[in-house]
């Protein structure tokens, strides 16, 4: 039971003393997130009360499932930007297909992450690689930040891709309004001043550490009230100033996803990536928070939770959700215990549906892009291009590739190049496994790589060391190699294979072993194998290898040298008499 | 220039006996290849005078650049089944638009193969694992056997995988004509007891071995021969049976590929398939061959071959053609020692097609089908999955999936899911990599797993070693392993990898291991490394891992352990005394 609900594992050492640290918590988090929810409904295209609707029933449902202490699930910049790349051609935007769209993806996302929860397929997300992750980030930062501008110019543009955007946004400049390009500057400035400027400030002014911490959270806060008040105040909305307007009052009503199975054709691929990209971020901020204090996440328990909380989210009205970093963090430092911090703050959150949507009608879009670009300027890790590169140049191809097809062709068709990519660079480097030609070390019953030592050799043997387990990338490689070897030089006899690397060999290379077995036995070549380890030896008894094979299998590499080199012994005698 | 130029190696030591060698071959090769080239003609849809075209051009310039002594290129079953399948819905049979697909289709196919070749890439065919492979040729096999049946019945059937196929057949069963399913079974029994029967049968009549080991070849011509003579002596053509018919004579003219940009667009996916596939079967075939003669085959010289035999194929009016295996197998056994020897075949084909042609008008289809059941029974081979299963479940499965997606799907659908199973079955395999936890062996400087020795260890050291390079795949899991034993044991202070396995870690690797460092770092705990290879050190030393590392890293675990638990020396000391 408590392996599926971690909530029975805390609930009962909860004291009065966690309550209060989980309580400052929430309440600091509370005010983080509306802004926040505000500003990632409207990057996703949706109406401002739906980001509200997504961070209420999640977190509830996170708290009761999930394994992380720390971990603050919501809406999140990057799935948010996914969700408008899926869904933007489906339907427009403000319809209500377009709405029934994005829950439609939380509700299958959240399917998708309850599957590979139950199924253990949670090393799927392996398959990401860090370059590609990090590169999609980035480059969907980039997406993020200039798709704002619009915001901030007041002006109609759009386009899922940078390309797309640069051209949109030009040819409708001439269409700038003023006074939003005006709250845009302030509200954009302000935030990025806030950010690492306001606590110093307020220190500066003589406030209380503590005090000071939570004050300089509520930079967003501030923003967005001093931008409502003076749009309120000068009538800016009959300007050309774009508001949030009428947000309808009240706590989201329970929602059916459409049923049609067209539109969850269409959106399958983008759900499978929203939600294993989410994932990724999810466990990584989670497994980060609790090493800090040297806790534990269940990797298949955080998929149940995530895919709940996204099937909550679907079903409250909301759009997909994901554990946000910069969230999580403040969660973690302002000293939440317990996932019971979701619940308050999912709290906070229905409170202020119920009553502070009226304070929103005035709110400019503009300062909601403001917050939005501050946000995801720290997504952007140019540096780690230039360290990949410096690093290994096929995980910088891999990092390049995706940053440059997210930025040139979007979301999806960039995550999807970045993973071929870095399975094929997998695959290509496995494909020639490193090997070595061995000879005994005189004196010694040792064997080492010929080109590094200095050894003896008999001359109708020829010993070969594969340092890597035989499988269907590399199976030919090994034909190729023995074959060129035997071909070029007459006097071998006998071919030893090295097998104390291998730790698996595939159908393939058991193929491939027993072509090579049959063609050197037409060449007069005998095929040996030694030091095959126990678990590879136990597979090819199951085989006919082991039947056909026209050599032996020897327990060590000393023993066959000597079987098939009667001189061997005295070399070895000969050495350790001198030595 | 050798190297692009096989012919220029052996044409220098040309004697007037492998000149003679190679004519006895090139005449039994050219004997077989007659029927075969008119069947695969068929089965690929197109006019027989096609089939003779693929099998000139393409043998003369094979000759010029293959590397392989004794490999026969030509029309064969497999390529020519795919064939059929990617332009059957671009153009309907018997339309120039028809045939100029399938000269587009050899023509991409050689281009493909050709840029392979440059490109060395040659490692692509890799990723088509071995039971791949099987399953696919076993599928194409049983669907080639199925749409013969329709030619042997008489009846108009139709359908690219074996459902719509059976459908098909058992619509038009009413149609069935007698005197053409007398024929097929006369012919395909012939056949099918002449590849076994026909040769003790000769020997028994008293003809010289040699002699009748050629007569034993002509089976399928005699099938011809005698199935044309009934038809024509009884007019079988007025009565149902359908005939080859008018084939237009003369050696086959220049012809150009159709430029048409959405054509190549369409028939990319397939050209790619069966230019891999055909160089799959064309390197393992020379292989085997060369094997034998303790000769060499290049690899990459033979994508260049077969793309330049395939652009051949094409610009001669032809359709794709490969290395054939019983095609090859023959030429070798008849004593072929050049390439020369196919092409004197070519010299027998055009022979054929100037002379022979009015001779097959009276041909039936029947006979062909019949031909072409007997060739592909033989790939058939469904001992594999049995074989398989055995030895390795995961390859079983991808063999199983590639047969029955191959069966319901169609031979594109049944190669990629093949390919795309065992790429991830092989991922999967290596995201979960073997490791130990060690400690010492006492009274020696060893390590080993406390899983299967007696060993010593440290509380407050946690000594892991992992058996495989560190990359994307399985960079989690060592993370998942490492805050795992950390979590569940607070008498940890040091954590040390032990590498000795480690052949290469990727950046996502490296990313987890400074990852590793850092959380460790916030739980009080140092992270070391030992026995790190030499090449993963250097590359270590470009990244910040090692500045950062809060531990440090040792040369061998023994030097690890002494150094944070001064007792090892002790103990090492202890067990030599006791010893």
């Amino acid at each position: 039971m408590k392996r599926f609900f971690p909530i029975l594992d805390w609930s009962r050492d909860y004291t009065r003393d966690t309550l209060s640290q989980d309580l400052v918590a929430a309440l600091i988090v509370t005010i983080m997130l509306i802004p926040q929810s505000l500003a990632y409904a409207l990057l996703a295209g949706l109406p401002a009360q739906v980001g509200l609707y997504a961070s209420i029933a999640p977190l509830v449902i996170y708290a009761i499932f999930g394994s992380s202490r720390a971990l603050a699930v919501g809406p999140v910049a990057v799935a948010s930007l996914m969700t408008a790349a899926a869904i933007g051609d489906l339907a427009a935007q403000g319809t209500p297909e377009y709405l029934g769209a994005a829950i439609a993806l939380a509700f299958l996302s959240g399917l998708m992450l309850l599957a590979m929860g139950f199924l253990r397929l949670g090393f799927l997300a392996n398959f990401l690689s860090h370059p590609v992750i990090s590169g999609f980030i980035t480059a969907s930062g980039i997406i993020i930040a200039a798709a704002q501008l619009k915001h901030i110019l007041g002006i109609n543009a759009g386009g899922h891709n940078l390309y797309e955007l640069a051209i949109s946004i030009w040819q409708h400049l001439p269409e700038i309004n003023l006074p939003t390009l005006a709250i845009g500057i302030f509200a954009t400035g302000f935030l990025f001043w806030a950010r690492k400027g306001l606590k110093p400030f307020l220190l500066g002014r003589g406030l209380r550490p503590k005090l000071a911490d939570i004050l300089a959270r509520t930079g967003p806060v501030a923003a967005v009230a001093l931008t409502t008040l003076v749009t309120f105040a000068f009538g800016l909305d009959t300007q050309g100033v774009n508001v949030v307007g009428q947000v309808p009052a009240g706590l989201p009503v329970p929602t059916l996803p459409p049923l049609d199975f067209q539109l969850w054709l269409k959106i399958a691929t983008p759900a499978l990536l929203i939600a294993v990209i989410g994932y990724v971020e999810t466990i990584s901020v989670a497994s980060t928070l609790a090493a800090k204090r040297r806790q534990r996440v269940d990797p298949d328990q955080e998929l149940i939770a995530l895919g709940a909380a996204n099937i909550g989210s679907a079903m409250s009205g909301g759009f997909p959700v994901t554990g946000g970093f910069s969230r999580s963090v403040v969660n973690f430092d302002a000293g939440a215990q317990t996932p019971a911090a979701g619940a308050y703050t999912a709290v906070g959150i229905a409170f202020a549906t119920l009553f502070l949507t009226p304070a929103l009608f005035y709110l400019p879009n503009a300062t909601l892009a403001g917050t939005i670009i501050v946000a995801v300027l720290s997504l952007i890790d140019l540096g780690a291009l230039k360290r990949t590169w410096r690093y290994s140049k096929s995980d910088f191809a891999a990092m390049a590739v995706t940053i440059l097809v997210t930025l040139g062709f979007g979301v999806e068709m960039g995550v999807i190049s970045g993973v071929t990519l870095s399975i094929f660079l997998h695959l290509y480097r496995t494909s020639k496994p490193h090997f070595a030609i061995v000879g005994q070390v005189p004196g010694t019953e040792h064997f080492r790589n010929i080109k590094r030592h200095e050894v003896q050799i008999s001359p109708a043997i020829f010993s070969i060391r594969i340092d890597e387990s035989l499988y269907f990338p590399n199976a030919r490689f090994l034909e190729d190699t023995v074959y060129a070897a035997v071909a070029n030089d007459t006097q071998i006899k006998h071919v030893i294979l090295v097998a104390p690397a291998i730790n698996f060999i595939d159908a393939s290379a058991l193929e491939s072993l027993e072509a090579i077995n049959h063609r050197l036995k037409d060449a007069g070549v005998q095929l040996h194998m030694s030091e095959v380890k126990g678990p590879v030896m136990d597979r090819l008894k199951r085989s006919d290898l082991l039947d056909d094979l026209t050599g032996e299998v020897f327990l060590t590499q000393f023993d066959a040298v000597c079987k098939l080199d009667p001189d061997c012994a005295n070399k070895a005698m000969h050495g350790k008499r001198q030595a």
